[in-house]
């Protein structure tokens, strides 16, 4: 039998192992940061209509600038975060974890360098390596803010050509102040080792979970700072794979020369159309996550953990000796979190009510089973 | 306004325009190897039902590893290939472009060179180019078949990672013998700079037109032997982004160190299989298909075009002066076909039988006006 390292892989992923949570089938799944809601039956009836419509000319290759859907995305952002923008400055892919992969194609790769401030979500790294840019993990606070002048000399430090800040943190749930992403974004410009700047990607996948506005108005007049979205989380639609960008137009041509062409299949622009239709009702149900997220927070601090301030759909919990064997005993009472290597620490994701009940009690029974 | 070369991008990016053929409003499009027949409304209402199913849970993310998509392929492959294959052995992205740039950014990359055979699929290059992959064109000869000795000898002079063999070939329409594809991969393996050897990736986008078997059973014993295929064109699925390759399961295993995780969505993966489910039907059209195309061979020969062998969905013809102010004559008559930037020479799509009389009553037309 062949292996992989009988082939002729790069050295660089020799002996390593595909990114992925463990898919476990148990009652109460919380370590992925889904959306506990199902899509409402009239969406789900909606999507199979625009489907439908589009499958009669499936034949044809896909609308490839996908222009009315980042239409929709841009009338969306306009509509919540208050900030006008259109399509030439709204640009979709298959998951963000995409369009992050094609800014860090047209802005980082070989030879160059980007940073984040670990811990952070662990595909920023990942991606990085995956286009050959080298990978800079920058400092955070004990309570997992960025300290501006330890990340503003880091910045100084390493020159990197791409920062990223993830707000709301994940796997933290910490968000990051307007301020904080400008002193970070005018040190990269200063530091930058090339004359035309660099680029400042802000990871907003849970911003509509968070109590504070979106960062999204820092794009005006900076046409080297980022916003990434996805409909993955608010949306409830992490099957769908749709995650977006808002910047300057010149970000989104940049990007263009990259893209695969035709990368957005007909179904996936015709479900996030039907989504983006329903993006009312599905913001309903973020507003009642965010109350059980704070539930989340006030209970679990109740039972005596020590609890991240969270703006996200998820909670940091700890603080354990042992995580891991933490994240193993909720396991044997049927509720899977996540261990995402932060030392003593867990997450867990927002489920509906039931579900964190079902978690509460589970942490309540362990706490005590480790006690004893 | 902030423009592209204001921004950081990589220097080899600079000036660089999006590839892709113009996407024109014209009543009779042949350019982009779109197969001409809509899916039957029996398969339409399957895919509004498989999708709606997988939109029922559209909050959780879809299947990582696409199981059932990849059994369903390596059933569809072994039935018609008569070559035995299993899921382990199958992998799936969005488009062979996707499944090639996951390719070259385990087995190219930076440091690392591919080698094609041109005029070839030019996202072969460009997909290279991409992932910071050196990119060498071996030559053809001049009826656009690969020359053995000449291309072994190239390999042995530029010793690549990866080489890649197009057959059917994109935009000549030329299919490869087993016995090149061999003689090229022994080249390879004993040319590697790489003690483990070099891949060989066999793109077989428009297997399913061909006059001779597919070369899939070389994968046999042979690890470092990929064939790719895709929906596009045999399933007429263009619009659904769904390629995939066959390999040693060694090799899939190595293309998941670099997937981005999740990145087949739950639409994507739901309308697959119901296409899937309608291969017979769809593989009746294949077969008017390739009547038409060899008609379309028969009568542009009559015309008295050179035409070049076909075993693809397309067929190259020429040899003018001027091919791109045919192909201007030609869209002035309401037909848009291929210029590809081979000298002399336009690449037309097989379409429907109306079409192609179109097609073929504008060329009678515009060599009429040219050689008066």
């Amino acid at each position: 039998m062949t292996r992989i390292d009988d082939l002729p892989i790069r050295d660089e992923l020799r002996g390593k192992t595909p990114y992925g949570a463990p898919q476990l089938d148990v009652p109460v799944r919380l370590n992925t940061n889904e959306n506990p809601h199902p899509a409402p039956e009239a969406l789900v009836r909606r999507i199979a209509e625009r489907v439908a419509d589009a499958a009669r000319h499936l034949n044809r290759y896909p609308d490839r600038d996908a222009r009315q859907l980042r239409a929709e995305l841009a009338a969306y952002l306009t509509r919540t975060t208050g900030h006008p923008l259109t399509a030439e400055r709204l640009w979709a892919a298959n998951g963000s974890n995409e369009v992050l992969q094609q800014l860090l194609q047209a802005f980082g790769g070989p030879g160059r360098g980007a940073i984040g401030f670990d811990p952070s979500y662990s595909m920023h790294s990942l991606i990085a390596r995956g286009t050959g840019t080298s990978w800079v993990s920058g400092p955070r606070t004990e309570d997992f803010g960025i300290d501006q002048d330890a990340a503003v000399a880091a910045i100084h430090a390493h020159r990197p050509a791409v920062v990223f800040v993830c707000s709301p943190n994940n796997p933290t749930g910490t968000a990051v102040s307007a301020g904080t992403v400008l002193a970070l974004h005018d040190a990269a410009q200063a530091a930058a080792r090339d004359e035309r700047g660099a680029l400042v990607v802000v990871d907003e996948a849970y911003a509509e979970f968070s109590h504070r506005p979106s960062l999204l108005p820092l794009i005006e007049g900076r046409p080297r700072l980022v916003i990434t979205r996805t409909m993955s989380k608010a949306f409830g639609a992490a099957g769908l794979r749709l995650g977006y960008l808002a910047a300057d137009a010149a970000v989104v041509d940049a990007v263009q020369l990259v893209r695969l062409p035709y990368h957005l299949s007909a179904v996936t622009q015709a479900t996030a159309l039907a989504a983006l239709e329903f993006a009312d009702t599905l913001l309903t149900y973020v507003e009642e996550l965010k109350d059980e997220r704070d539930r989340l927070v006030t209970e679990l601090t109740a039972i005596g953990c020590e609890v991240t301030e969270s703006d996200a759909n998820f909670v940091q919990f700890g603080r354990f000796e042992d995580a891991a064997a933490v994240w193993r005993r909720l396991l044997d009472h049927g509720v899977l979190v996540r261990d995402n290597g932060v030392p003593g620490r867990l997450r867990v994701t927002t489920g509906t009510r039931a579900e964190n009940d079902a978690f509460l009690d589970a942490v309540r029974a362990v706490t005590k089973e480790i006690s004893q």
